[in-house]
């Protein structure tokens, strides 16, 4: 436990935590099974919904699972709507994903445009084919601890801390049992489900926002976690003194940095520099949770098209 | 905030917060709302599915609201199912409910009979008689911070606590915005959705269960709580040395205890004897959620009922 009197007080180095070589091993694996999917005639692709309105980081991202699916053999279509469209437009762009049988899996890229109901939209998307979980009812079945889909990136958390676990030897019911994870940040992608995967892995899961850090400061808050999840979309926001010796810290944030010679990087919600030297182990920005992400939003898309193809095979013997 | 170190640290008697008398409040309104509907011509009505297998508790909690609607001419019935009746016959009574336009809200009390997936039975459930928010959609919905209902009984601790903030004069956003909320137990019923609650009020909440008494104590939890809600369906789990100086108590245990002389009583979660010398406020059991509980179940019939009529004349005049 990071909130342990018995550890050790001296300064540490966080065990950097590889999102890269997790995802490749996680890629390889899902290319074997679309090789076999493809072998029984079961095809399974990605719809990315990409707005006008859609910022550098969308745009990334799609470049990114564009890529991806190329490698491991998932299809991969981009339907583009101008900036400024209307919701029927974007309605119309959801209903044609749902109705296209080559189409498993719908990501559908935000911010929307001004003026459309984001419920609306994510309520009419086919919830068989809500790879990220947002439609009312996956979020539904997530929050009941049943769910459909997983949303990808707190999968990618959670897939990251319970290799992390493995990695140290320790028994992930124990380690979780005896744990408690902060989340930083609430949004419905990250943050929610988030406190849901905690709670179902039976750990004690506490959710500060924003206003924690008005009202006080996160950091009594943070500094008894013993695993701390950062998704609130500011960077350097978690400082070495907001947490405990031997923490662990999965860092979500994908921050836009200008340097002082113009240079862009992009940093995490955490200051990688000062975090290091207290935490056990850290997810660096790039390369941690970011790639894991990547992966599981296609493994879901592969589990969609297995279950559709189930679906239609059990409606055909039934006809 | 109750970890403030400047909070007087003498003995204090927690103000009882009285259920009763709030509930009495919201019934008067609500028997406003329900004359004024009948008024117009409509009626709303609760039917309670009660399985044979529910417990003395579901079956105190049927009488009660049937008292109670009666009361505020809220119409109810009872679907009484035979003990181990099979998940077609559950599914069957569910039906029969979502097709009587005599019902505008469904509540189905538990233990459903061995064997019968509650899931399942949730899912056929029409989401718009729902009024426990149980189906999956509705589930999300709350999580989503957009609720079609409100579940009763969480329903019932928050506004308990708003009124009680209320009285002392505190405002409401500053209060929630600095508190941390720790809820004990993870039921979809209370636990699961009070987090919702409290994260959609700002304030910063934590989610325990078992697991945190089972591995060091739940103490070490609950002691940093501003607002403990406890609903883990324990006598007595929650004593004084758990409780910070100044914290507000929601107990949300309904718990039969048979005395040394045989008679029995009901008590909640907290030893409330113990824990009224620390806390600020308490409320009791019975007498403290319960009541609120019953009265906010029926206030959300009567929304269905506005909800379907609302929805009926629209089709009307589109046709």
């Amino acid at each position: 436990m990071a909130t342990s009197a018995a550890r050790a007080p001296g300064p540490m180095t966080a065990r950097p935590i590889d999102g890269r070589a997790r995802a490749r091993e996680l890629g390889a694996a899902l290319a074997d099974e679309v090789a076999a999917l493809h072998a029984s005639g079961i095809r399974p692709g990605l719809a990315t919904v990409l707005p006008g309105d859609a910022g550098f980081g969308a745009r990334a991202y799609r470049r990114r699972l564009h890529r991806l699916a190329a490698e491991l053999g998932v299809g991969h279509r981009t339907v583009e709507l101008p900036a400024g469209a209307s919701q029927a437009a974007v309605l119309d762009a959801v209903r044609s994903c749902n109705d296209d049988p080559a189409v498993s899996g719908v990501l559908l890229l935000r911010p929307l445009p001004a003026g459309v109901d984001q419920a609306t939209v994510f309520g009419a998307l086919d919830p068989a084919k809500d790879v990220e979980a947002l439609h009312p009812e996956n979020v539904g079945l997530l929050a009941l601890g049943a769910p459909r889909f997983v949303p990808a990136t707190p999968a990618a958390v959670f897939d990251l801390l319970d290799t992390w676990i493995d990695g140290t030897g320790q028994d992930r019911d124990g380690f979780y049992h005896r744990s408690r994870i902060v989340v930083v940040g609430r949004s419905a992608t990250v943050g929610v489900p988030a406190v849901a995967l905690g709670c179902a892995r039976g750990a004690t899961v506490s959710s500060i926002d924003e206003w924690a850090d008005r009202t006080g400061g996160i950091g009594r808050y943070t500094r008894w976690a013993d695993v701390l999840v950062v998704a609130a979309g500011r960077a350097g926001l978690v400082r070495a003194e907001h947490v405990a010796p031997g923490a662990v810290v999965l860092d979500v944030g994908i921050n836009a940095v200008t340097g002082p010679d113009g240079t862009v990087r992009t940093v995490g919600d955490v200051d990688a520099g000062s975090v290091a030297a207290r935490a056990a182990a850290l997810t660096p920005v790039p390369g941690g949770v970011g790639p894991v992400t990547d992966v599981l939003l296609l493994r879901s898309t592969v589990l969609a098209a297995r279950r559709a193809a189930t679906a239609a095979a059990g409606s055909r013997a039934a006809s």
